[in-house]
């Protein structure tokens, strides 16, 4: 395998010469059939309305060709260790609970070591839903809650709100406790019974300062409430690092394990998200979101660009950034489950490809990973998309869709559904954002010209969501591969970190941090 | 008054002309406490961290003066038509209960108007609140549920969560339904007893599909509950204007107006956000917004930019778009209670301000609004923070902090409660981006040079975020005069509008629209 930078690809200068398109004219009910790609899990990528001809897609393929982007996702699923600055792994994919390539690492087989895990979930969430495991007062648990920050918070509570309306059976509610805000687990505690009440302790290592802090906070409150009888130690599980102090400890019901191949923000599908989920759900449900997911990992080995969404996907991505020169993309899921889902993908992307050095350290002369954002459609219609049909800025536009709502409570209003309403309406921005309009006035004058993919699905259940949260991860790992980033570490957190508890101990020699931290 | 573009300014050419600096080695103790403003309504504005010297802000200055914004705010103040597009008067700033000048439209003054609906809301609200107005089967209300879109919904529920933690006294719980998708309806519904909550319609035409559509849904559900002598036009309030068919409507309890004049952005301190927040907190409480509020629009009309923080953000904010040429802010506030603020704010500045035409229709040639995002710290340091330190572009960047937390609820861990920790990192987080730091690893390289301002106060209460509000209302005014944007029209969500309708008549002679209906 060869490492390069994008700017020293034949296959981009070759792509940086073409003459741009335009997808005012270029829509045609053919072409708007013919550019699509299943995605597996039951998702379909389009995208007829990105500014992409014939000639642009082959040379994007030379560029997937010439950057090896299969080879180095297959080294990835394979074992090597492409987390370079941080010599680690990077084994997502492996924790779908099916093995692609098995790897062994650390004495043992990885793949094995997280079916293990899933088996632990399994049987234990089974038992805390059929009320075998309960409180320390008898009680059954109703109300899990995630206390995690970044990774272990995000994606989970992305993944848990968009299930939440799509299951019939038994559910547990989950809540979320991130911020080192202290409200935050005030407002979630104080609608808290603590007798019937899991909490989820995750942190990788064990030693989260957020995460250990609202623990305690946690721990005080139930102390608090007077509940006789009540023993916080059996209403927490940790999910975090064999190694780390909280696997052997005795202030938690139970364990389960994650280890360092595992990046925060690609750790919804291992037991980060799993518990939660399995908890909430029952663990078949999650089962379905990793074979979703697995379906979509297996179909991003496509060499053929015209049939690996992901792969097409991240390399439009990079036409847009490094040709077209977009800073920004915006994510439109229509589908209200998918609220949070945007603020996920703001850290999957954000975090992995916000980067100005290559693997191997050297500064790049080019755009990396863009500004990403959204909210769920139509509430985002009535907001921020004036900017998007008539600002000065094109913004690069993902929409994501359902034929089907999950709760399946509808009523027919002038004649149609609403779900019918809201998918008229993505229909119909697509083409809007696409085609525009010519008007004698200005003001009601659309340039037209804005483009956009679409992820679509039947209906968003546990194996679309997997496909889709699949779908997103790998084509940030794709578009990491193609700017030569190494995207599985995350440096630019660090300094805050060190100058926070610079403040905390009196900002020492540092009448600069001490001037800000006199401020609040 | 004139108005001319930004770009036929000599002040801005002369603002081009200037060399940038750099806020890397600009900072010293006596900078940052020398660039504050007050804000009035008990709000700071600290802008030591971004990037201007005294002469730029001369400029600023000077720019202001011959842009006119001080008197372009009190034409609007006065009633005159700034609103051209749509020939409607602007008079957001009236609706906070107090008058700077007098304003008559439509045979009425306006102040009165606005005035006369806070008693109205005031008697009503203190009514259920005491129980002396119940639902239809006699039970006191609990619950009230806001049913609106866009500015009908965002405002309202930035400042309703923004408050729910600062308020000791009764509280009544407050839902929002908003989005067309039925499994948002759906999902608020399913936790709901009808018999104690209140709805509150909102749409200023009465018309708003959207809106009427989950009114239906929440008839149908209610008479579906099958509970004895439920009457739902009994538990349904509108907020409509005068002449709407709402208005008059025996299906509805009691009707709140509002008028043209106010935009649906600028409306939460109109009966749009008032019924809800007077119901949920006590009108006390929403008197103390609109009074600090109404603090902030006064100091906003105050000459001298380093006097007027509003202003100065303004100005400061095109300095970064027009001359730096950064295209996205970020929005970061370090309080939990306003994680959906950056929600309110997306639709206020990009609906406001994503214009290509000025005011007179016709197309300007420089950038306008910026894409703006945010989520609270310091869960966004654990996500998108990677980019903003160290991706290849720079995001402006406006960080808002509180000295104490709502719920007062705390924890002392290694020696600090969650509180300092929280404003450890915040104070951290604004040097290590103006400071950056040198390694002889470049990826554990910080350039630095990444400008943030502050808007900091003691505590978030109604009065500070009265102030928060306004702050950025009258920001998104200023930036608008500057670039010679009428900011209070939004004709670029009508072509949606349009072709949805189309779509939902079955794409008459549309086989685009209609190839992309199929795909749904």
């Amino acid at each position: 395998m060869e490492f390069k930078n994008l700017d020293s690809c034949t296959s981009f200068a070759k792509l940086r010469n073409q003459e741009p398109c335009s997808v005012k004219d270029m829509l045609t009910k053919e072409r708007i059939q013919a550019f699509s790609i299943l995605e597996g899990g039951g998702l379909t990528y389009n995208y007829a309305a990105m500014p992409v001809t014939e000639a642009t897609i082959q040379t994007l393929q030379e560029l997937s060709n010439e950057q090896q982007l299969i080879e180095k996702y297959i080294a990835l699923l394979n074992g090597e260790t492409m987390n370079t600055g941080e010599n680690r792994l990077v084994l997502h994919q492996l924790t779908r609970g099916q093995i692609l390539n098995p790897v062994f690492a650390d004495n043992e087989d990885k793949g094995k070591f997280y079916q293990g895990q899933l088996e632990k979930i399994k049987e234990f969430s089974s038992k805390v839903r059929k009320g075998e495991i309960t409180g320390s007062t008898g009680k059954p648990f109703s109300t899990v809650v995630q206390i995690g920050i970044g990774g272990s918070d995000l994606g989970p509570r992305a993944l848990y709100l968009a299930l939440k309306g799509s299951q019939d059976e038994k559910q547990l509610a989950a809540k979320f406790i991130s911020n080192v805000d202290p409200d935050d687990a005030a407002d979630v505690i104080s609608g808290l019974d603590f007798e019937t009440t899991l909490f989820i302790l995750v942190s990788k290592s064990g030693t989260t300062l957020e995460t250990l802090t609202n623990r305690d906070l946690v721990i005080e409150a139930i102390k608090a409430s007077g509940i006789k009888g009540i023993d916080p130690s059996r209403h927490i599980v940790a999910v975090t690092s064999k190694t780390s102090p909280l696997a052997s400890s005795d202030t938690v019901l139970d364990a389960f394990f994650i280890d360092d191949y595992i990046g925060g923000r690609y750790s919804s599908t291992s037991a980060v998200g799993g518990v939660l989920l399995s908890l909430a759900f029952g663990y078949e449900t999650f089962a379905e979101l990793l074979q979703g997911a697995h379906e979509a990992d297996k179909m991003a080995l496509e060499n053929d660009i015209t049939k690996n969404a992901a792969l097409m996907d991240a390399l439009i991505g990079v036409y847009l950034r490094n040709v077209l020169a977009l800073p920004t993309t915006a994510i439109l899921p229509y589908s209200q489950g998918l609220n949070r889902f945007p603020a996920h993908l703001q850290q999957v992307d954000m975090e992995s490809n916000g980067k100005h050095v290559n693997r191997s350290g050297e500064k790049v002369s080019y755009a990396t990973g863009p500004v990403i954002f959204g909210e769920s459609g139509t509430n985002g219609q009535h907001s921020f998309y004036q900017l998007l049909h008539q600002g000065t800025d094109t913004v690069a536009l993902q929409f994501i869709g359902f034929s089907e709502s999950q709760y399946g409570k509808d009523i027919v209003v002038e004649g149609s559904t609403s779900q019918k309403k809201l998918n008229a309406n993505l229909a119909a921005q697509i083409v809007a954002f696409a085609r525009g309009k010519d008007d004698k006035n200005p003001n009601k004058q659309f340039e037209g010209n804005r483009y956009s993919s679409l992820l679509t699905a039947r209906t968003l259940n546990a194996r679309t969501l997997g496909a889709l949260l699949a779908h997103y991860e790998n084509k940030v790992m794709f578009q990491g591969f193609a700017w030569n980033l190494n995207s599985f570490d995350q440096e630019g957190v660090q300094l805050g970190k060190i100058l926070a508890k610079k403040v905390l101990e009196g900002c020492k020699d540092d009448p600069i941090l001490k001037a800000y931290a006199d401020l609040l």
